[in-house]
């Protein structure tokens, strides 16, 4: 699908058939398209919860407001984020560069987020949020549509899906085949209330 | 372009061509796109700077390590979080919506976000990084490239800017035409490594 129809056609859906099955080979090429999203350094700070199983899908809508998505769509991702991504060894990310650039990268990760735990944070939602929206748009190519969600009891879910410690959850992604149209899109503010020119 | 393709051959690129100029129809036609990423209520909780002024762009180049792209590309935008969209009158979002729609949405903004500090942080960073990966995706089908950035000086780009109290900075994106190839691509992180099934 075209990325400009893409983008204008999506929508967040809310009913999905819960018969339907994700084909392995569909979840394994969304999983390899969400990876291609970028990262501060390369870090993949985001972790991917991908949950299918259905008593644990079950429990999870209990604590989602009760969202028929959250158990019907083919598959949950939980997006998650990994906040301790800066202290890994840098050649995890920058291993398959020019020795050269490993040089000056490598050392530049831990001094610029240590001790710095709100950009930790913030670098952690925008690349779980980076993933997620490449994930979106790579599931409507696969013939999927989704529902970003925020709307859950976190620490519930934390429980449920045992979050480690150093992980921060972020948001739901169920990804299926709609069974219902979206509501009318929500109307989008004027520009001159999103958009600023030079300075603000 | 094919929204898979599009995403497998993103890359963040560097070098631009410091001549070309944006058409006014691509700027808009990009803002229109990016406009279209979901966000938690319809809340549109993202800011948009768009960049072009050549003394201004120097300045930022100066508190950005000195990186070409943000003075070489035909346009920095600049992902910006509005921290208070959640106590903004809830027609503003659902104003479009049936009335039997607006009376359960409206009035669960603001107790869902009212004094969690983090979770509204969290959700501004998430709603400009749904939004900056829309435009850098939009970018490509309209024939340009991107490269995010969150190597600068924070306190200095907001002094610059002017960024409003209750507003956040959330991170750089040059969009132009490639003047050179990106870097090998970095290599990605194992599946085990990022993605889990059910439970972590």
């Amino acid at each position: 699908m075209n990325t400009s129809e893409n983008i204008e056609s999506r929508r967040s859906i809310k009913h999905y058939d819960p018969e339907h099955v994700m084909p392995e080979a569909d979840l394994q090429e969304l999983l390899r398209l969400t990876k291609l999203a970028p990262s501060s350094f390369n870090m993949q700070n985001y972790r991917i919860l991908v949950v299918r199983n259905p008593e644990l899908r079950q429990q999870l809508r209990e604590v989602a407001w009760d969202q028929a998505q959250v158990t019907d769509a083919s598959v949950l991702f939980i997006l998650c984020a990994d906040l301790k991504a800066h202290q890994a060894d840098p050649s995890d990310y920058w291993g398959h560069a020019p020795q050269a650039v490993q040089d000056i990268l490598g050392p530049m990760i831990k001094p610029f987020y240590d001790g710095k735990d709100q950009l930790i944070r913030d670098e952690a939602m925008r690349s779980s949020a980076l993933a997620g929206m490449t994930l979106m748009l790579a599931a409507r190519d696969l013939g999927y549509d989704s529902c970003p969600m925020v709307g859950f009891d976190p620490d519930a879910v934390s429980k449920l899906i045992n979050l480690p410690d150093g992980y921060a959850l972020s948001f739901m992604l169920p990804v299926g085949k709609k069974a219902e149209e979206a509501w009318d899109r929500g109307a989008r503010l004027a520009d001159d209330k999103v958009v600023s020119y030079d300075r603000f």
